[in-house]
């Protein structure tokens, strides 16, 4: 009774990388706002990466972007024997293109300091890196300023320039928190992570940024299903437009999502997250238990651990998925909850009721 | 510049058939109505298949379906050595089982003859299938019928029994339509599928049917990414009950879905096609041409096709994907397209106009 | 330049899992032996399993494995309302089906008490399963040696027998070994591993044993690329025949993998490691550093640690891969490492010496 | 008796594209030769393109290659806005950084026509890419010639220049014929392949060569499981060396391999299929049939076809797999096939036999 014969069928399945065309993230808006994914950290053959920089606008599309920044080391360039010296390349390259293909260029510069302190500093919505260029890095700092840069402290706890991985605030960190020049602070950078940074964005009023660093290619770096995104800056703009993307920024309104971690203030995760899942009637019950349904639209999964007594000790709500939950007619309590994947701070995760 | 440290992350990621989950399919609903995704052919231990019967539901659930039939056959059952013939054991052991997942286990039967005619019809929403087996196929089919049976005409092009692969009526067909006693029709079986059912379908009113007649292993015979799914009846439903499952099919309302042909009456997938697909306003233009985006927030991939003078001749919106489209300023007539892959009838497919 | 028309090609690409069709694993033999792949622990719907025993065979068959036992349990028949009790059914079934694709099936069943002590026991080569079923488990277990069967031990640190996962020698287990009676111990069970049972195997001469003990589907249970492969026991038989495989058991000559790690005595792990890696003469060398290459043609990858002053601290000898090895020229003691996941003992690793 | 307890194992799988390691490609020798994988066609940011080179070199170690030819074009450069023209920037980039890789790089470059004829030629071999600059195409093309070059016709079936897609000789391409100055012609060209290329290649003696043509990220164009690899040239030399590589080359000793398609003169096809496959004494029979083994051991598939009256009238043999055939005790002739998918001329397919 078995049938083994295969028709040819009409069409190919389509790849997912094809021209023109944008992955959608299943994530969800916050009430009044657009959840808009963001990458602000790249490079191109114009510093050290080795590509050009078309290819950082086509693999953020491929990969559901809203948003880049290129942001090439202004000091530097070590192909310069081939590539003339030009800072804003990238940009100039293209600006253009992005438009035609409605993802938001932000042009951007990585101020690149080799021993820490003073560490590297991304500066975002400048007008013209040339002019960044200064040999004291706080003369950097400041002619970004000048431009009406958001600047981003990048990878604080980098093993290179902090061999134990831990960030620490030094002089000109303090400095320039005092003169309101720090805006943004990477939790997530390449494949790394920095619990303590959210603590010092929590404090400091600092945009909490995740972003990819990437040099090569980003398909080859984030492969699946280890990695099933490039770590992203998710920033909670009130439409998606240029102009509200830099208002959120400089509000500090992000939150960072990388592999199944997501990261940020309860003030944002919170929302998200129950923007994220609903929670059904029980659609049945026997003698024992009541069973009830958890639809997580979105693609982060999120791990329920630290249950209440005789309830689920532990739920997964795998992304995109609904999750059945088995209770116990015992249970009357609230099913409260710590989201294990959900940071809120540097050993804080976030809380949660189910209401079923 | 590379950094390579790769850190140990929080949690790892969840295998997709966890227990208990259930994969969102992401398919719209046609507005007053559900989209339910089901599978009415399946065999098991108790006739020629190789699983159990909890196996169905529980691949059902990972595979997202809301509702399936296990039909075995009635009077093929090789495994009779070993396993006592019990033609309703399926559903005896599925029932609880099921209702305890959310699933509509749908009680039915295959009634199974060896040649065409007059091959081999699904009862469904059977009472007990014990008492259809006869030595007359037309007595079990009476049989059937005085039940309640919804019958259901299984892949009528199998070449096993139509060497040619094409489907035929012959009289006891003709008869059981002259009775109102045949209410559905595979076009869709296991990796087959028979163009001309769609004719047949649509001039004697029955509904289109698309089922996976799994023996074996679903995700065995399903494999990504040549196949993301198995074959499914669509079930165009007032909600998500079994009166209302049941009530949608003998009305006819169903659409039928696998790989990436979508096929069905035109009054369900004109619909559904523009319940998929939202199109944007123009995000931006130059000189020659305007840019927009098509968004497809459905599984399905759609390929238009045959396009009018100076847009573009062919647009592929990729499964949950924008699709940006550039268009020549001086197309003025309405952007009309034929979706290759939403077939309407033997070689007809779905027109279709992008109003941005 | 860029070329997008894609060709329609002659033919398409074989799925792995085509009937009658058993991958090859790359693994080497060891000199004077056949290193043979298996799974001496299976279930059926014959006791809790899920699947018919072909679909045990066919699955074997498609993971390259040369050899299997299909173990259901004695004494624990779920099923047994549905399907009478036949012990032996499982190898009825099975023994010519497998004979015609040149697969060893082992008679085999599974003595099974639900309290630690004495915990589960596979008996293997035995004649008639039937008359293994004892009240007392010692008499079941001196009934299967009667038969001339191979014992093995199985799960000694199940957590649902031992809570703290550490497995233990009771009386019943001193008794067996003081008998010659207990001949294997499972070392991989599922998706666990003790790494005690290494010594308790190397003390009293027990094989080492790796199974599945799948009850679903194995393609299920172990997913790429988390899992590559069921856990198997490899055993180093004189010649591809059961007399062999049954010879080479009771002689202790085995070894086990399971996802990167490889565990047994060092006297095999040992050949096996040089059997599978090849080192090159260095082919470029410049003033500070010469460069060399490491095959390895194996499944394997191999985690290379603890590297001597001014060599490479660790290097990765990926699967089916050749790694380049830059070695400055400073270095001149032999380069020693330890196989981090090459385990010979508890805490013991295999130490080896690459040879340019 | 389910065991859900997950561990923590020892260490993480590896992935395939790590530094410093090339993936083996499984292809046997022919006696008296090495089989050497490559690719003699691929563009950089100093064209066309859009990586940098030394992105090249690592791709084409990942992907298991032993040579590769940059080969940008000389009158090709949109991107000289910012990048001077610098014709040999990519070998004077490449040359330590492959020779550190024990990766044979070809020095080359592509002499570019817009129209057919002349059409496009890669310049293989060459020592100063600037000096074959001409206004001219026969004076680039003796130019290339007085350095030595082994020449190429690329893609001589390509529709932007040959709109049916067939090759067809012109003028130039039988001048460079008899004087001896062409070398090779393209039969894959990126995911194109031209049949009559083979009938050309045999009629004037010229190597048959298959080449990616990879402007972008070979990752991303040639992605699992539709395609399995780039296309390749595989050149049978005498030796690992590009002395071996070069006469080889000039010698037409090449087949060509892309997806499952193997194409070349049935002198080097025949020995290769040969080579691959291994055939095993019956390993049981019954009183209808016997049943014996096909080991292939390569990464090519091969599908046997057309059998003889009474055999299995195809089979398949998937790559690195063992194949299991059932044969009639009644066949007595020799068990001959054609190979569907090994190309030995425009219409012609390699006939073998199959000798157990």
């Amino acid at each position: 009774m078995k049938k083994l014969i295969f028709i040819t069928f009409l069409v190919v399945l389509t790849a997912t990388s094809a021209f023109g065309q944008r992955k959608i993230i299943y994530l969800p808006n916050i009430p009044g706002y657009e959840t808009l994914k963001c990458d602000f950290h790249l490079h191109t053959v114009f510093s050290d990466g080795s590509v050009w920089p078309t290819v950082r606008i086509d693999e953020a599309l491929r990969d559901g972007l809203d948003a880049i920044a290129i942001t090439d080391h202004l000091e530097h360039t070590p192909k310069k024997d081939y590539i003339p010296v030009d800072l804003n390349a990238a940009w100039k390259i293209g600006e253009e293109y992005a438009k035609q293909r409605n993802l938001m260029l932000v042009h951007g510069a990585e101020i690149t300091r080799g021993t820490m302190p003073p560490g590297h500093f991304n500066a975002l919505f400048i007008t013209d890196a040339s002019l960044i260029v200064k040999d004291d890095v706080w003369d950097s700092l400041e002619a970004a300023i000048k431009q009406g840069a958001f600047l981003q402290w990048n990878h604080p706890g980098w093993k290179t320039q902090q061999p134990d991985g831990i960030p620490r605030m030094y002089d000109i960190h303090t400095r320039l928190i005092k003169n309101g020049w720090l805006h943004g602070i990477e939790f997530f950078n390449h494949t790394e992570y920095y619990p303590l940074v959210l603590e010092m964005a929590k404090q400091h009023k600092l945009a909490l940024m995740g972003n990819s660093d990437s040099h090569g290619v980003v398909s080859e770096q984030y492969i699946e299903p280890t990695y099933t995104n490039r770590p992203m800056t998710l920033v909670i703009a009130k439409e998606r437009t240029l102009d509200a993307l830099k208002e959120a920024l400089f509000a500090g309104r992000t939150l960072v999502w990388f592999r199944d971690i997501l990261a940020g203030k309860e003030e944002y995760a919170k929302p998200f997250f129950y923007q994220s899942i609903s929670v059904s009637k029980p659609f049945y019950q026997n003698d024992r238990s009541l069973f009830f349904e958890v639809t997580n639209n979105s693609d982060i999964p999120f791990y329920l651990v630290n249950g209440i007594a005789n309830a689920p000790k532990s739920i997964t709500l795998a992304a995109n998925s609904v999750t059945r939950v088995t209770l116990s007619k015992k249970v009357t309590a609230p099913l409260v909850y710590d989201v294990r994947n959900v940071l809120t701070g540097e050993t804080e995760v976030l809380k949660i009721e189910l209401k079923y």
